[in-house]
């Protein structure tokens, strides 16, 4: 592989310019929701960069957009397919999602510009609602991709407005003819930002992701008496904010217990009726739990278990658990880990390997192919926020990883 | 004062049925928001009835509904004032507010009945927006009445959908033309509700109010840092709600350090952004304590400071606390309350005295005239539920310990 192509960091920086241009709020940040005309406009822009830069665009049943350039053995053969999304959650960041497509792009515009043939053809892929913000679930189009969703039933998702998804693919024109459905692919690639604060407290560029971690969600509902918060005493309450408030605590307790990487968190708490003189009688709430081992997140959901049945019996309250998700540690495959790792050692780039703490497309993409992903520091760790950003060196580091590692697996022509 | 004299049961459930019927919800409860059209029509009823009963209705600019029986000196002098109000929360009961009118009304119908010619005239009052469900603050009418709001700001108070009180005053045709503001009273009695359990708990049917419990509102904001829950470590967070449901541990705890009256509560709680994988950047809440004694009303308040701080400092999240409303205990007026007191001993009503927990109109009216109220047991305790009930054996003796009160107070023609 030539080892001197390397992407043109001024066309990068200028194309991501560009993208966060369309749904930028005046704070810096994005509101880009799926499929709406927002997204739409990104989409157009894609599609006219993949066009520029050679590639032949097809849009499958479910929106999802790949630009292909093909092999040295003409356009057929599983491609090495290099993607991510361009949909934000409210108010978000510029780089969740929008920054591997760009790089992914500059990838195929680098590859072109140097000549290189490619055995394996090179792709570009944008996933439709990444994030979930608009549409349940999250990353619906690639998990329709790899099956996992019927497409019947993506269709008629909708969002809070009732409106569904099938009618809003059709409205902005990316309702595609081609099949959404699982087809060989050589590897799939995913440079994203970390939106933890690792990679930048080590002062590391890349971070080679090993997989995503096991993810557990819950839902819980305690059920106690609405009753006046004045002449009701204290002896006679069952509060079921006061049950919440123990399972708070508790799911911040047994992430720390668990060690130093086990996270929880309460993201979602719903107070009935929710008036300042009235002792809730309801209360909704989700834990998040995630784990680098399945052994350990068996554990913490346990221990929410027994917290959650403490808590309702402390304050005579009645409960209902449901679990809501539980998704297994991913692994990537050791080959494409391997070839992100060889091409950081190959441009001296400081990197190290991690596992990624937030799903993303290429959990999906993980069942279909052999499937690795790139990281590119946060800094102060932060994302779906308006303050996410990542600096510009970092990137170029990062892109040129994801090049390398592309071309290593789709071998020359 | 002619002993005999009595309320009629058949009569006055009839009236309590036929009110119950006008906003009546599937689950035997009511909703009924102040100015709206069911409000409108319990409002007509109650006025036919005043005016069946011989009273000669007034309507003020604030739609307060006044019904007066003459005294045994014509028309004029101060009244002796029997009241409450006919709205309710959404999904409340068929009992707050409306069965003190109701027993007012009877009180009226048993002196005309019975051909009592009292020297001050009896007049029954209906509040506007006592409950605050629709209109804020609650307590409205009686408030504009005391001159604790001016008129102009009532009438410029906004429900959420942005209507002023004034035009639904106007369209449901309760915008009247006498003024809103004090006038001489002999006296105030208000029959209610405990919506506490002790009066059920001690067997009794009547409570003889003697005053209403210090009441303190602070609103509490955490400000943490919003950020992704799986890539984001424990020992990084600043997660607000996490300092929020120290609040509402706090808030139990130190009502229940106090003694047995105080009780704390935390009532209305909100989540930003509200998503289940995000770690909330802002919460919101409200704390109601309340006090049978202003020193302890002012421990409490001191010991929730404290408590907010520590669990700041202990998340590093940034803490706002504003006092929202401190009203000092309410006492009622010693001849008012001792003439409750001596109707349910001279009618034989097992009774106790207490404070009442909740705010009422007769806390306005207290600072306009002598002041007292008339309590009937809440069954289980409950109110601003549908299953809000009250024992009609009690209901009765309650009734009669007002009509007796009200005779003494309005004195021998």
């Amino acid at each position: 592989m030539s080892a001197p192509v390397r992407i043109d960091r001024g066309r990068l920086e200028a194309t991501f310019a560009e993208q966060a241009r369309i749904g930028a709020t005046a704070r810096g940040g994005l509101t880009r929701l799926a499929l709406s005309d927002e997204d739409r406009a990104i989409r157009d822009r894609v599609v006219a960069w993949l066009e520029a830069a050679g590639c032949t665009v097809r849009i499958d049943r479910m929106g999802n957009i790949f630009g292909r350039r093909p092999g040295g053995g003409g356009s057929g053969g599983p491609p090495v397919v290099m993607g991510s999304h361009v949909d934000s959650v409210p108010t978000g960041g510029r780089f969740d999602g929008a920054l591997g497509v760009v790089c992914a792009i500059e990838a195929v515009r680098a590859v072109a510009d140097a000549g290189i043939r490619t055995r394996h053809p090179l792709e570009v892929a944008i996933f439709t609602n990444e994030e979930g913000a608009r549409f349940q679930p999250a990353m619906l189009g690639s998990a329709v991709l790899a099956g996992k969703v019927a497409l019947e039933d993506a269709y008629n998702t909708r969002d809070r407005h009732g409106i569904r998804l099938v009618d809003e693919l059709e409205r902005i024109g990316y309702l595609g003819p081609e099949p959404c459905a699982a087809r060989p692919m050589r590897a799939y690639l995913e440079l994203h930002i970390e939106q933890g604060p690792r990679l930048e407290e080590a002062k590391l560029a890349v971070g080679v992701v090993e997989g995503i971690v096991a993810i557990a969600w819950t839902r819980i509902a305690f059920h106690g008496d609405q009753d006046h918060a004045g002449p009701t005493p204290m002896r006679t309450r069952h509060d079921a904010l006061v049950a919440a408030a123990e399972v708070v605590r508790a799911v911040r307790r047994i992430a720390l217990d668990l060690g130093d990487e086990p996270v929880g968190t309460v993201g979602w708490l719903d107070v009935q009726p929710n008036i300042v003189n009235a002792i809730p009688g309801q209360v909704v709430l989700t834990v998040d739990q995630r784990a680098p081992r399945d052994a350990d997140l068996d554990r913490a959901r346990a221990r929410l278990d027994e917290a959650v049945r403490a808590a309702a019996a402390a304050e005579g309250v009645r409960v209902e658990t449901e679990p809501l998700m539980r998704v297994p540690l991913t692994p990537f495959d050791p080959e494409v880990v391997g070839a992100v790792e060889a091409a950081a050692q190959r441009l001296g780039v400081r990197y190290r390997r991690l596992l990624s703490g937030a799903g993303h497309d290429a959990q999906h993409m993980a069942t279909l192919c052999p499937t690795g992903m790139v990281f590119v520091p946060s800094i102060g760790g932060k994302s779906h926020c308006e303050e996410e950003a990542t600096d510009f060196d970092d990137i170029e580091q990062g892109a040129n990883v994801l090049l390398h590692a592309a071309l290593q697996l789709a071998g020359p022509a």
